[in-house]
């Protein structure tokens, strides 16, 4: 089994090598290589995403990223800023359908913004659409207004698309989490501004049918966005589009106040996918030993479950995270008083010596 | 002062009630008329706004409205349902700058979903762009995928727009609002994908050069949802389009614990203006005079403010209501142990008695 490893920028390099510490202590039979991404990547060869790099990640079963990104490329052409490699291998790979679990570790309720109450024992699952939507919808650029409020000026537009069979597809991904757990899927959208969300509402509740063992509600983003302030235990599974859910899912994850922890996976239909921390290449940090590579060793879990059919391997890495926590381990990010603080590499080695 | 008063659905006729109750105990020289909207008056006469409804709305200087929608309306289809009198005011009217203020009320502190040291004392002004983006972009619709993933599949598309004037004078009320306050403005865009919202930061930045005494930074919507959450306070104006201020601003009038409270305003280049509470309809507690008429109360002070010119009345206002928060006055929504629960026709009594 080949994996791509995609180190990237800021504390990317530091988290990822704590991964393939875990990865290579459990002597399964991997290849792993590496490859630049990102703002390393545009160093090392003018492109974020260069050929070799997109070969890799293509002939892989998955991709084990880091993060991309730095201030110091802010100045960048769009087409060269580092962003663009992680939306280029969305696109290229066909990676549709996006996993993003927001967890509240009892550990860690403490860390949330939100009352504990609210926040113990959280367990949603965020599944976004990652290919669709006014990401890459076409056409979009800039021109002269042909109409609208102001004919004649300098305007800039995007397009939002969803077609039929890309709302099934995710729907179908959804329904079939949601069986695994506690079977409601809430499907958000804004159907009563947007066409496209119309259509997304009507497709989910057709797809809906299929699964009648599956509760699914519909709820405005606004509304959404609130409810997961004021409620969050009320959502299981929340599927919505690419757009809705870069917003959600952030908002989320940072309400467990876990966000250090938090893994995600992004899936094509052969299962081949991409595996990353949710949160961000954090170049304040970076370089200094202190970043948290928890998020990535989760990550590295989610690629052994779904691209490799290692569910045992799976377990074990998740087994020894909690058992890091347990034993009270904390990188800065999630210290706390009576707990052990510990650097990037020390908690690398303690989950491999709790495997 | 001509004023239209549209009281709409659900607890809208009830919290409208009380905020011409106040209005009238101010003396003012002020001309009410109110005429029905929203759902109410899809079944007086077909149509969510009826004409005679639009015409005294573009007569008068001001529009105190109320909420529209009901559940039951949800199978109609989308031009007949009550939100599109909503959608259908702020564009034949130009109300382009909506300002949602999110505050957390010192005696509301502890009904925040947030630990109180995160949100005691926020005062947040998130000036929403009302009447471009993806809400009314043209074009829009239905239609067979001319190509994407799935090239001749049913499809559904929105336009995403924005043009240079539309941002600048978006741009002007925004920071000049700043100006009044503490004299920072937070942008919100997604540049790193949009080419709408790169146009935005763009133009954005340029504005903020004509005022060197405003602090501007950028921020994408994805990280402002989540700094929403961990660190509210750091905000103080925050503009953004329509679409990703709509998000923002429920989830900012959620996490203030205080959303009861919240009046809005959306104003057009005239000062002509709709003012109307943050919160909805509530169609579960319609009728049973339990309904917090506060933020419509607010409301109407937004309203002699910003369009009529009269700042002593407006202040007086919020006096009087800071006042019955002070003497323990709550309506359900926002009552806790220790202090005394009353309807919506008394709080709306109280308030008049303590101007
Ligand atoms: C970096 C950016 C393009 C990306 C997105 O908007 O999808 C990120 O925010 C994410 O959620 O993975
Ligand atoms: C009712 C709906 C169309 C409206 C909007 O999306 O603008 C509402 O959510 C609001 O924020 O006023």
């Amino acid at each position: 089994m080949k994996i791509a490893v995609l180190p990237g920028d800021g504390i990317g390099p530091e988290i990822v090598a704590e991964a393939v510490k875990v990865l290579d202590a459990l002597k399964l039979d991997l290849q792993l290589q590496s490859a630049p991404v990102g703002g390393a990547a545009y160093e090392a060869s003018g492109h974020p995403l260069p050929p070799a790099t997109l070969e890799l990640a293509q002939a892989s079963d998955a991709i084990l990223f880091g993060a991309v990104g730095d201030w110091k490329y802010d100045t960048l052409e769009r087409a060269l800023r580092p962003e663009q490699a992680i939306l280029g291998l969305r696109k290229a790979l066909g990676l549709f359908a996006n996993f993003r679990p927001a967890i509240c570790y009892k550990e860690l309720t403490h860390a949330s913004s939100l009352k504990p109450e609210l926040v113990s024992g959280l367990d949603i699952l965020i599944i976004r659409e990652l290919t669709g939507d006014i990401y890459f919808g076409q056409p979009r650029g800039r021109r002269t207004a042909p109409d609208g409020h102001f004919p004649g000026a300098e305007e800039a537009f995007d397009t939002m698309r969803y077609s039929r069979p890309e709302i099934e597809r995710i729907g179908h991904v959804a329904f079939q989490a949601a069986q695994k757990r506690s079977k409601r899927v809430t499907s958000v959208d804004k159907a009563n501004v947007l066409e496209t969300f119309q259509l997304w509402k009507d497709v989910m509740t057709e797809v809906g049918k299929q699964y009648p063992d599956v509760q699914l509600d519909h709820m405005y983003v606004d509304n959404a966005a609130m409810q997961l302030v004021k409620e969050p235990k009320r959502f299981d599974v929340v599927v919505t589009g690419n757009m809705f859910g870069d917003i959600l899912s952030d908002e989320a994850s940072m309400l467990t106040g876990s966000i250090g922890m938090l893994p995600s996976a992004s899936l094509n239909d052969k299962k081949q996918g991409l595996y990353e921390p949710s949160h961000g290449s954090a170049p304040d940090i970076a370089g200094k030993g202190v970043a948290n590579p928890l998020a990535t060793i989760l990550s590295a879990a989610m690629m052994l479950r779904f691209s490799l059919g290692q569910e045992a391997a799976a377990q074990k890495i998740e087994a020894a995270v909690q058992k890091v926590l347990a034993q009270g381990l904390r990188t800065p990010d999630i210290y706390s008083e009576g707990t052990t603080k510990v650097g990037t590499q020390q908690m690398g080695d303690a989950v491999v010596a709790a495997l």
